[in-house]
Parts: structure tokens; C-alpha cells; sequence
């Protein structure tokens, strides 16, 4: 490996938010698990959470460029257990659904622990998630349009939690586990 | 037309942001132009300038969800055209590109008239665009992942001028023009 590039996955690594985490609900379609995992690791997201539609594993597949080498995918079969697995890791559980019951999404202070449940492109958030999670966000909306695009809102939530940990000097702070970071590097260096 | 149908479609235009607007250089992907389009009609936008990838129209092609009905597409042959009247209009030029000239996009004041460029997926930004805009921003990211996927980098910028709109009570302003009301109600109608 050369030196600028192990400079650059320690650089990434030591910026993690290792208690940020996104869960994807049944989101199916590739560009958009593709457009999330990119975001979200673009904003030091290292945990994905996912239950998948009909035994799929879009992310298995590669359809997000070999980023996903670089955070950890958990399955879950269904979203009671990812929730059950985020609350025992000291989170607080938010769902993105648009109810009126959902708080402005940037009310939320994601310097917190914190989870944020994605919902599938067309059937939308599940009735037990809604119930299990902690507190439901909305993106507000000003035109005609219902609802906005998956990938759209979760980078929308996202880069406010960015901005918030950037704000209390959260991406200062390296909290990426030494025994993950070397395997990392080490895999990073035979792509 | 029903009274709440009416009701929706006034709101809707009551909180249009004439002088917010998004400029697509050659996007052509049609899930990608279907979430900006989105994403832009949820904000407020009514105005998107395009220039299109070899003679394709993917938003004449119905690409939208019909939310293009509720808005104006305008189309140009060169990108230098579309600043040219971007300019005209009193418009400050904001090219979306990752460079080292380019500032945070949290650093704009998104309150003036604004004109936002997003480029092609794979080529980005053309150095014709470059020169003539007034100011690149950039959408921090603290990863591995080079660049954002570009309806996820379009709607975290248009969310900033939506927050800076909104603190500054521009969506309590009706600035949408009496005789366009009209005739969108007209064709709201009439679906
Ligand atoms: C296309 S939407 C699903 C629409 C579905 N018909 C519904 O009513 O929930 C897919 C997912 O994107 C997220 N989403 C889209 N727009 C949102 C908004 N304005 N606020 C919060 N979440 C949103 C939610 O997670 C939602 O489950
Ligand atoms: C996938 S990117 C293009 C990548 C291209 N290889 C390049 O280097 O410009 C497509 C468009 O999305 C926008 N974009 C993506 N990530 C961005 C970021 N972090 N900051 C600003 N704009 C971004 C820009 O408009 C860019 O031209």
C-alpha cells in the first residue's frame, strides 16, 4: 500500500461515528441502497442495519462500489430485531415517516447515539417499526409532491446529524476501534 | 376540482421560491433527474434549467411522476446559455463541484436569487461551466467514497436554501405570479 493511501483509509477511519447508524427497511431498489451507502459513508457512518425484501441482499451484490468494504452490513430478519439490537447498543431509535406524529426532522438532537430507520420505496414505514422506535422525524414538504425519494431523505437526515457532530467536534474525536482499524488497513491494501 | 384539491394546489404555489432555481448540465439518469425533480417541487423550486445529454429529454419523457406539470422546465442548447440568462435574471450562479476553489455550501446565503448547477453523473462539471459560474460549493464528505450520487448532493444543498428560506420567512411570502396561479389551477383541474 502506498503511503498516501494508507494516510487516506486512516484519515476516513478516524472520522467515524461509530454510534450513528442508518437502518434500511426492505429499501430494495439498487440505486437507491447504492446512493445510501455512499452518503452515508461519506458522513462517517461505519453501521448499516438492514432487513431485506424477499431473501434479497442488494448490498451482498455490490451495487455500492466497494464502499461497503469499508463499513459493516447487519442483517436482520425482521425490523423488531434490528431495533431490539440498536436500543440494547445505548441508541435512540428515529424512524423517517411522514405522520403527524413525526417532529421536524432537524428537532432532533443526533449528537445523541442515535439510529435512523429508512422504509421501503413504496409501502413506506411498517406498523411495528413505528411503534418500536423512539420518535418519528419528517423532512418538511412545501409543494405537491407526496413523498421524497428514499435516498433523498436519508441524506437529508444525515447531513443534519453531520452538521450537528460537526458543530460539538465530534469528527475531531477518533473512536474507531485499533484492532478493526488495522484489519481494515490490511484489507485495504490488497483491494 | 374539489375545494381541498383547490386548497393544496394554492398552498402549494403560495410557497414557491421563484427566484430558487436548479440548473442540470447533462444529468441524465432517469431515476436520478426523478428525485431532483422531486426533491426541488418539495422546496419550493418552480424553475429548473437543463441542458440536455445528446438531444435526450428524460423529463419530456415523463421521467417526474408528473410534478413537472406543477413546475416550469426550461431547456438550453449550451450550459453557457442557461448562466446567461440565469445572470440575467439577477441570479447569483452556485456550481456544485469538488474542488479546492470551492467553499462549504453552508457558507452561501441562499436568501439572494439563487441558481444552483449540478452536473453530469460521471463526467461532473464542464470547465465552461466552472469559469463562468460565480462560486463552486462543495458538499463536505469525511469518507472513502469520492463523490455523492448527484439527486443525494442536489437535495442537501436545496434542504440548506430551504432552511436559510424558511428562518428568513420567505415560505410566508407569496411571490408566485397571479396569472400562472391561474392557469396551473386551471390545468389542476383537469388531470
Ligand atoms: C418514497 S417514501 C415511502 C412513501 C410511502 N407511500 C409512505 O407513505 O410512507 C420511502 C421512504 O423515504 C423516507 N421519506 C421520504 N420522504 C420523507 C419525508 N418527507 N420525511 C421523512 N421521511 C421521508 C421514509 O423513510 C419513507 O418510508
Ligand atoms: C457523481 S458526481 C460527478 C463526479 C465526477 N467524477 C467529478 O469528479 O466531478 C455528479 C455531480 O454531483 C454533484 N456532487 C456530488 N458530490 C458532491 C459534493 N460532495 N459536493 C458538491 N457537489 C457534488 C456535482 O454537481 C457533480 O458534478
Amino acid at each position: 500500500m502506498t503511503p498516501e493511501r494508507n494516510q487516506r483509509i486512516r484519515a476516513a477511519l478516524a472520522h467515524r461515528q461509530v454510534d450513528l447508524a442508518v437502518c434500511l427497511d426492505r429499501v430494495h431498489k439498487t440505486h437507491n441502497l447504492s446512493a445510501i451507502i455512499r452518503t452515508a459513508e461519506a458522513v462517517g457512518v461505519h453501521h448499516v442495519h438492514a432487513v431485506w425484501m424477499d431473501q434479497q441482499s442488494g448490498l451482498r451484490k455490490g451495487t455500492s462500489m466497494g464502499t461497503h468494504n469499508w463499513m459493516q452490513i447487519h442483517d436482520h430478519p425482521h425490523i423488531e430485531d434490528a431495533i431490539d439490537t440498536l436500543r440494547a447498543e445505548g441508541k435512540q431509535v428515529l424512524i423517517s415517516h411522514m405522520s403527524d406524529k413525526a417532529v421536524d426532522f432537524r428537532e432532533v438532537d443526533y449528537t445523541r447515539p442515535t439510529a435512523i430507520i429508512m422504509s421501503q420505496e413504496r409501502l413506506g414505514a411498517c406498523e411495528e417499526a413505528i411503534a418500536a422506535a423512539d420518535q418519528q422525524i419528517v423532512v418538511p414538504m412545501a409543494g405537491m409532491v407526496e413523498s421524497l425519494n428514499v435516498s433523498v431523505a436519508t441524506a437529508i437526515v444525515l447531513y443534519e446529524a453531520q452538521r450537528q457532530r460537526q458543530l460539538a467536534g465530534m469528527y475531531q474525536q477518533d473512536n474507531f476501534p485499533e484492532q478493526e482499524k488495522q484489519r481494515l488497513l490490511f484489507l485495504g491494501g490488497y483491494p
